[in-house]
């Protein structure tokens, strides 16, 4: 069996913690059972591994995310990386033919697509081993959800009569009903949709006409954006869904995540009169929650939320209203670079002064900027900086200085934090994605 | 009449804005009825200016808060500065010393000595100017508060006959009853004590024994730590109060703080389903408040806070229990300067970002740090930097290097922010005095 993570994920529901930059299940916010913590990615790689020994597991990715995938699950997973988001449909389809070209599956081999970031028990995850035998009786199979409540959010399989083992036929879907409606149906029978897909990979690759990887590769800016539910599930008359009655969630809400974290604070935080409350902290400085009630508290550079636990479900609907603003911080699998401060200029420009983080034995190149000088200081360890071709061996203490048009690059010799002052003009968007790019 | 305003305070019960560095006097969160915002300290000038015209100001303050008072009454006052934090029966001596030697007032001269921070109405200063006819009949003269609840943080004055114009003698005091004995207290015409102090000078004077100012400022370190309430008002027999019945708070909590700001967003924030929700945010990251009641949440670089309302007054003891640190930033007339961040470093150390900004045509000396060196990026405008007595002019994308054992010094040019790395060996106690005294 080869289990397919579809990494994509938007980062507003977690706000301020998760971002378009640094997705949830990226997250290192769950206990590990060890006295760690670890991410979403982390936690259910360790239950395939001991749930499907024998599975194979491919992460279909960003690109922009295979550092950190890199860093935390440290080679031990085949990846394959989309040079674009797009939807479910392209990933699935671009993994399919990345398994057989690239990983030389066999058309008849079972592929189980799904979510990176489900929060389940360790059952939810053998439960995927019955796709096996419901493929015998259906081109597609999914994993239904026994529903805890009538949540909206969801999207509802209607069963119909039993096949072979415990699976069910699907009758039809509902996406995200209202509560009354989803009432009805739970009532009736129906279960949530839990975003898996077992089917033969010969299945897979006859969407895309059985086209190769590269050229799914090279043309994958001008595949449609659509989901594999919509595209697939939903005109599949051949579908069969297997029950699982257990602990499962997205935990895509702060509600939902808190409850998981093990814990009242995380970070530096202090509770004083408080019940109920969820300090995650992310900043140096300290937070006080003083005779709050059913909050959660969650700050990082991007900001700061505090959300009524039953409300945070609204998130982003929230988050969608601010004002759109570059990430404060972006993680890489080799480093980190962290927004520090911004200043705004008599002229209208803006100074920026960021810190990077890289780590022993990383290097990072950078394009040029056309119209932006840097000082880069050293704060701890030791680094070698490429200019132009001209290499230098720089520690905690010293400073060099970049000037517009000049190609850089940093290796680290020590695991290394270096503070960068950018000045010059305004950065306009296109300079601004330039300027990720080049991290 | 002359008026001291005694500008003391802890900066606890205002955290995170406030700190023993800062204190509320200064932070400019009242609305100035121009669009503006302006703090405690300049409310009260303009309200003892539109009240007692003719009166004359005189501040006696820490020395440490000489540049912010400059900064913020542009020299329109005069200031006696303590050159360090006893209490107010030091304090008074001090200021009295100053107005027979520096200010030339004379022995019957009509004193009145009182917090920086009332917020009151215009009506309070006002009532000052009957200070004057009840000294006829009582050598210390009080205001007493209409008293609006039967609060435990306030002294009660319990007064007994009526002496001339509105004054009535005091009897005694109690200091912070409990909630029944307030409401008794209340119910027999017991005042709260504003903490006003009026008397002739003379009667000041005699509290020294008459000594100089000059006398006074150098014992000022042997001088004992004690309030005038307790020195002097509690051993009086001889005391009038003047009956005040109007709006008066001393601000000193968030729940009164928040209602008089005039606006529930100061700063970058967003109320989304929220009610009687405050943010005060001196980030520059947004806080989102999703679904909350009756909160104030505060955010500044010295932490976050987020309280019920009528929890509030109980901060002073959870910010009590939070590590001391040194704080994060510190304002003079001058400039500030704002740590960024603190990276530590593999052998223990720490290195520390800071932002120095600092305003046209003023300066900052530094001494020598024995053991640190740093580098110093000018992000924006221009300034002169001397190091070791040579002089070099750095605008925006220049840096200079600063290694330890040498004396530095900064002129700005134009308004300047200055990005300092410093690197070396770990901070201890007195190198953080040391940095903070260089400032």
């Amino acid at each position: 069996m080869k289990i397919v993570l579809l990494s994509g994920g938007s980062g507003r529901r977690l706000f301020p913690l998760s971002s378009d930059a640094r997705p949830k299940q990226f997250l290192k916010i769950l206990k590990d059972g060890r006295g760690g913590r670890q991410s979403m990615l982390q936690r259910v790689r360790g239950q395939i591994r001991a749930a499907l020994p024998d599975a194979e597991v491919l992460i279909a990715a960003n690109a922009s995310q295979a550092g950190i995938i890199e860093s935390q699950l440290r080679g031990e997973v085949d990846v394959v990386l989309e040079p674009e988001r797009r939807d479910t449909f392209p990933a699935i389809a671009l993994a399919c033919a990345y398994l057989r070209d690239a990983m030389s599956a066999s058309p008849g081999e079972t592929v189980v697509a799904m979510p990176v970031d489900p929060y389940a028990d360790i059952g939810f995850f053998q439960a995927l081993s019955g796709v096996e035998e419901a493929l015998a009786c259906a081109k597609l199979v999914l994993m239904g959800i026994q529903p805890a409540a009538p949540e909206s959010k969801h999207g509802y399989i209607i069963p119909g009569g039993r096949l072979r083992g415990g699976a069910l036929k699907v009758e039809s879907f509902v996406e995200k009903p209202d509560e009354a409606t989803a009432r009805g149906l739970i009532g009736s029978g129906a279960l949530w949709n839990a975003g898996v897909f077992g089917f033969r990979l010969e299945y897979g690759l006859d969407l895309s006409g059985g086209a190769s990887y590269e050229k799914l590769l090279e043309e994958y800016g001008s595949l449609e954006k659509i989901s594999f539910d919509y595209k697939v599930a939903e005109r599949e008359p051949d579908i069969a869904v297997i029950p699982y009655n257990g602990m499962w969630s997205d935990l895509g809400t702060w509600n939902a995540l808190a409850a998981q974290m093990g814990g009242y604070v995380t970070g530096n935080g202090l509770l004083e009169r408080a019940t109920d409350t969820y300090i995650i902290n992310e900043l140096g400085a300290p937070i006080i929650a003083l005779g709050t009630r059913s909050l959660v508290i969650a700050a990082s550079p991007d900001g700061i939320l505090v959300a009524d636990l039953a409300q945070s479900p609204h998130l982003k609907e929230a988050v969608g209203t601010l004002e759109l603003q570059r990430p404060m911080r972006k993680e890489r699998g080799c480093g980190e670079y962290t927004v520090l401060d911004r200043i705004e200029c008599a002229n209208g420009a803006e100074s920026l002064v960021r810190r990077l983080r890289l780590s022993a034995g990383r290097s990072m190149s950078f394009r040029a900027h056309e119209r932006r000088d840097a000082v880069w200081t050293v704060a701890s360890g030791v680094a070698d900086f490429t200019l132009d071709g001209e290499t230098r061996r720089i520690s905690a203490g010293g400073a060099i200085k970049i000037v517009r048009g000049q190609n850089h690059s940093i290796a680290a010799v020590t695991d290394v934090h270096i503070i960068e002052v950018q000045t010059g003009e305004l950065l306009d968007e296109t300079d601004a994605e330039k300027f990720e790019k080049g991290f």
